[in-house]
């Protein structure tokens, strides 16, 4: 059976800060009010097209915040790029609420829907011919050890990664890794990003980290100019209980999914697992994760020999 | 419960060529046997054992081939380094018989009992203190298309990886890659390792290649030294059917663990997809994988923080 | 003063098998001719070019091979890609004649002229337009040691680079590496790349070996899959004399340049030093180094702040 | 001839807060001055000796800041790590005055003589046994664009590297690489270090970058977690004018040799060149470059086989 019918309200979420936002948010209010659908515009989106296309342009729409989109709607639709969805993603990751994404310049990984072919993407989705697909989602906790040791731990989440990091000094860390309650390594580098499937494509990538398939159930360790040249990245399963203690380092922070930020001193530390909750993106019928790696990374883009040729038994049927 | 009791016959698979594996045999199958165990030698290993250490020398066991082996025991304990267990795995793989390794040297990845105490490991394991860890194994096949399409697949197996190499000629081949009959991409490159967890610390590493924990459900395709620098290694779960077919190269090659070659031609190629069978390690009260890393990458060794400090769910609860 | 006035004969030489080149060869010729300058069309260029356009295709110009070539000709036009260049530049190293190179696709590291305006090139080079560049140029020698030391040490030239490797098996080599006679190290891996700046852009690349800009004096050494992880490139001063040695590897091999392969049993090596010859290289007055670099490696194209905004003495007086 | 005879004065400088080494200063101010040498220590270093070892423990010497050290010493013993001796470097560059460093733990990159003998070091040094190495110093200049244009640019030099990075934020920053007033590229990353080869073996290797011999004339750039994966580390040649110009990035930082800070606003930049002055290091006749690399690195030890064997001319007569 497809997925979320039936659609009885939906929540728009826009970048702030951009005309042709704006401009989709309205078609796109427009589009599912004509259909009977209940429209909800995040409030700063509300506020950032009203200023930008008249006070009437969502006419018929309300406004909520994410806490009232999360108790309300069967739908989050969020217009802007990968960014956008990541921040709309964070609010709403314990709601369990399917989130589309529509790009406005070249396709990003997880918003990839073109704005030019939107609305006709919308109707696919309330035809039910959207895919679900659920990712992984990390509940965080800061640590304070030492001398904060009374205050309580700073629950977080991170949908692509949590990246601990050495700050403003130009100063290597130094830092204790337990999986599970088994210490790991003691290592001296820039940082350490723990990433999940999603976030592999992103930072991670960047610092020679390696791409895990979101279906994979897996959690990165990639280091950040590590101090000992055999330190490479590593990939848990993602049942993994995961901390990274702060040994040394002035000046050392942790970023959440680079949206959150919070300054860690010696002693303090990270500590992350699975969320019982995912994140579920709905992708149209065109949708290919591959393809989408493909495009992205410049890989070559098609085939001169025919898949399959010989072998009786294919690889759909024989798992 | 414990495994793998009762113990009733258990067979002796050694490294050729070393006196002091001979020795060890003769002692194991000595101790096997004064503990009412049926000792089972792999005919090579007792050929080379009689050579180097007399007829009489392994009294009382009898001999068999692997197929033997795989019909008969309980327990196969193998002597020598990674690459003779390796060797016994890639053997015994469909027989589902658990394996321990006993190694002569600097231990191990998978060799993870040290000769000066293999006694008493073994001990401990017919008191039941060994734990079994379950190890992904790839079925494999290699297809013949073109000139050759009426050929039969030929059927292979790999524990740690299965590599497509240029073979003898100073020139890149190009293959296709394919996954559950998706095109992923074309690559031209000196090759590719496609590796299990297991098979992640061994030849893939030294190409660059992510640590994939045991018990991650992976596969890791890693590139060697790919044309398009933007040719990462990917790792995906361990239900997809992989696919890779040579495009281009007149001398290209497929190894499989290292042990078993085949020559290939553009249009031949490698299909694999996960064994129905696992190999079964069984591993000493005081093995740890992360200790194993730490040894053999020299990270470092102590911890210098208490774990866990204020956190009240400890991680192995809160799961 | 420019060069290479005055221009009294040239060689063309063409990639084989391909009817645009031929086409390139016959309309270079007649232009040359027609500007009072001797034509040399390379010997097996001449045979192809005749079967692909005819007898009388390059009237008026003679035949040569490359040892003619060297001995007569002001200037070699090189007509294909890379390879092309890369092969004519070894042929005609120890001559010092300048090459230009004319590409009949994408433009190359080398080939940096475009077929379309191949003429108007011509022209300008003809001008004294172009400027002439010095590319190092390494003498190799393959010594055999052990059984075969008898053997008279087989002398080579390398204009990319000197590759050894472990040709057709799967298995890594063992080598010792030695610069000005002084050992360095010993090392397992797949082989080792030995590069000037040219090659830098080459094989060496995609084996994560630095880019070395041609006028800097140096030779980059990159290891192939080195087993040591902490095993990195390395740059040495072009007056370094080095010496890689096989210790172990049944089936290893030399290549150089990728054009010519020597096979090495253990106790071989191969030694190589700057030649006191380079490889002169004339580019057209557009040609810059950067600009080559950053369209073929997809570098971002162009500038959003104007240099040296507020620094009194600009680089290029103040050194 | 001899490197540097006659020793008239000699200055010694320590790392502050150590016990040996205010111990170690102690003993070299008395050897000093009983071979009639004249000993200067340098002022912070004088005032720990004297609070560690009491007001009499370098009877006989004097005190003197950098300035006087530069302006009198023939000779500056460095008694602590590679990055006391880099600090003292960077104080002493401009007055051309040979460093030898004492290192009171494991040997680093730069102090290669141990603790245990330094007094034989010293008589040997004295009796003219240690041999010369000039290593690449940068001029550096903080350039400051944009609305604070009006200012000087900031004069500073570097010995290991120049980084510039994203300091605090967890977002990359957007910078313009241009050398010799040529546009080189645009690029997104947490930074870049340009670096000597003194500074290659430093935070650039942790980075991936190439090792380069101190005796090559180039300048290493080594992008920090690119965002374009094909952007890779580049040599240049050391007589290149460099100039990074920040594009993006509101919390961007330029470190020099990472004992120097300085905050950069967009527009801003750094430039740097080589300078005409050298950093003249002393080494004990037992030193060797690759044997230090050999040792720091964990490269394999010994070789196997011996060299040269059948080569008529060595490498050191063949240059």
């Amino acid at each position: 059976m497809s997925y979320p019918l039936p659609l009885k309200t939906v929540a728009l979420i826009g970048r702030q800060d951009s005309p042709e936002v704006a401009d989709s948010i309205v078609a796109l209010s427009g589009f599912f009010q004509s259909r009977g659908v209940r429209v909800l515009v995040e409030t700063e989106t509300a506020i950032e097209v009203s200023q930008l296309s008249g006070s009437a342009a969502t006419a018929g729409a309300e406004c909520g915040d994410f806490a009232s989109i999360g108790a309300t709607v069967d739908l989050a639709v969020v217009v802007g790029g990968d960014g956008t969805l990541l921040h709309a993603a964070r609010q709403l990751g314990r709601f369990n609420i399917p989130l589309v994404g529509i790009n406005q310049g070249r396709l990003g990984f997880m918003t990839d829907i073109a704005r030019s072919n939107m609305l006709e993407a919308m109707s696919l989705l309330m035809d039910g011919k959207f895919t679900p697909e659920d990712r992984l989602l990390l509940d965080t906790e800061v640590v304070f050890g030492g001398a904060s040791a009374q205050w309580e731990p700073l629950a977080n989440v991170a949908f692509n990664d949590v990246v601990i990091d050495k700050g403003a000094t130009g100063r290597m860390i130094e830092f204790e890794l337990r999986v599970d309650d088994e210490f790991i390594y003691s290592a001296r580098a820039d940082g350490l990003i723990i990433c999940t499937p999603t976030g592999s494509t992103a930072y991670a990538l960047s610092a020679n980290g390696p791409i895990l398939h979101p279906k994979l159930g897996g959690i990165a360790l990639v280091p950040l100019c590590p101090h000992a040249l055999s330190n490479r990245p590593i990939t848990l399963p993602d049942t993994a209980c995961i901390e990274v203690r702060l040994v040394q380092g002035a000046n050392a922070r942790a970023h959440f999914d680079g949206q959150e930020t919070v300054d860690l001193m010696p002693g303090d530390g990270v500590r992350l697992k699975k969320s019982p909750h995912r994140i579920k993106l709905l992708h149209p019928p065109s949708y290919s994760y591959f393809a989408m790696l493909r495009q992205k990374l410049h890989w070559s883009e098609g085939p001169s020999i025919r898949p399959g040729l010989v072998v009786n038994a294919p690889c759909a049927k024989s798992d």
